[in-house]
């Protein structure tokens, strides 16, 4: 970046039922929020723009608080005029909320402090249409008690193994946790959880394990065992993305 | 009917977006709720069936809780059973929340006594891309007082020529207004309306003509003057069908 370029930081959310993840495909295939995003900036600089982004969420993941940063050279703009200027552009399963200007070191990913990700899940009920795009049916009517005796071992620095794809290419798989709930939201069941970081598919397997644990009544002292154990053959099934919501990152 | 057959009522609801409104259109081009539905029935009775409904929603209109019946000639198959077996042959965006046998002489459409609609509005704030889906983006904050001081006008046996359309088919332009109001839902701004049936877009054009007088302070008794007038081009804009929801029918 020149000296004379602003570092611009934008509050991103979208539907993600119609993108393949965030992140850019070489191969020009899959439709992604970073290749609609980034060709919405090349068109107002009239250049190519890279973008990075605090998660690079999987396909059919939504997000609500996704932030993502840029290095501008359009001068005598201010910073929050990017959101119209780039809604303008961009499809409705894609919003910019907010645009801020921010250090010239800002880095959307390393800089980010935690991460927060939310999982929607309807139980016994009918789920409304609109509701069944953002949320998974369980069609059982899950313990909230029980599952959250499991999410009050997801505290501080553990190693998530259990929770990894083999192929994970992540150098560490020990990842420090804020906290993980699941609480009721009117009739839906939501599961909130923090950590500084995730591997690929976390928050999927746990939510699959944690409903698994609670449908076979697993102690939460096994439950632990399970966790120390490392194997990824002791977790759950990973659920599918769409009840996922990037929700929130801390800076 | 035969004398044998069930009369079977469903509970639908239903995502618009991707349908070209309730009534099946013999052209076969466009995707409707009606069809798709009826062609479920079909397969399960390996003839075809005729469903009636309370409400025959536009295109990109979005349904809680139409009501519709058909009969049936399957013996041996619980009423409610018609929920799974019906889902399972459905998309996504179109669901059937309950079926329950009710008596012979009971028609959709003219046993109903009222419909309720609700049209959603987001004001100021920006909307994610999962309410943009469902709701009117306004880009300003309509005073909630206001608006209701014309909806209150909205009560008992109104002439509704202000807000039909010139080629709308109906006998009379009259209909019976059980309530209308505007409220607040966490963040977003609710018309709920009832009456006893509607004309064509009359929800969305009463939603756009009080949009309309609230930005131009309009008084309470120039509103009254306005529906007396019976003239289509005292009506304000038309709003768009995405944030409509057929939500109620009662018998």
């Amino acid at each position: 970046m020149s000296r004379t370029e602003r570092n611009i930081r934008l509050l991103v959310a979208y539907d993600g039922t119609d993108f393949s993840g965030w992140q850019r495909q070489d191969s020009a295939k899959g439709r992604t929020v970073q290749g609609v995003l980034e060709a919405a900036l090349a068109r107002l600089h009239k250049r190519p723009v890279n973008l990075s982004a605090a998660g690079r969420t999987d396909a059919g993941v939504h997000a609500a608080g996704q932030v993502a940063n840029f290095y501008t050279d359009i001068k005598n703009m201010a910073a929050e005029r990017f959101v119209p200027a780039l809604n303008s552009l961009l499809p409705q399963d894609l919003r910019v909320l907010a645009a801020q200007e921010t250090s010239s070191e800002f880095h959307a990913r390393f800089a980010a402090q935690s991460r927060t990700y939310r999982y929607y899940i309807i139980g016994e009920r009918h789920a409304l249409p609109h509701e069944l795009r953002y949320a998974l049916q369980l069609w059982r009517r899950p313990r909230v008690e029980c599952l959250n005796s499991y999410a009050r071992c997801l505290r501080g620095e553990l190693d998530c193994s259990v929770f990894a794809l083999s192929k994970d290419p992540s150098h560490s798989r020990n990842r420090y946790f804020f906290g993980a709930l699941f609480f009721v939201e009117r009739d839906t069941l939501v599961f909130e959880i923090t950590a500084n970081a995730f591997l690929w598919k976390m928050v999927r397997s746990i939510v699959g394990t944690l409903l698994y644990c609670e449908e076979h009544d697993v102690s939460p002292d096994a439950f632990r065992a399970l966790l120390a154990s490392g194997e990824r053959k002791q977790a759950g099934p990973t659920v599918p993305p769409h009840g996922l919501f990037l929700w929130n990152v801390a800076y």
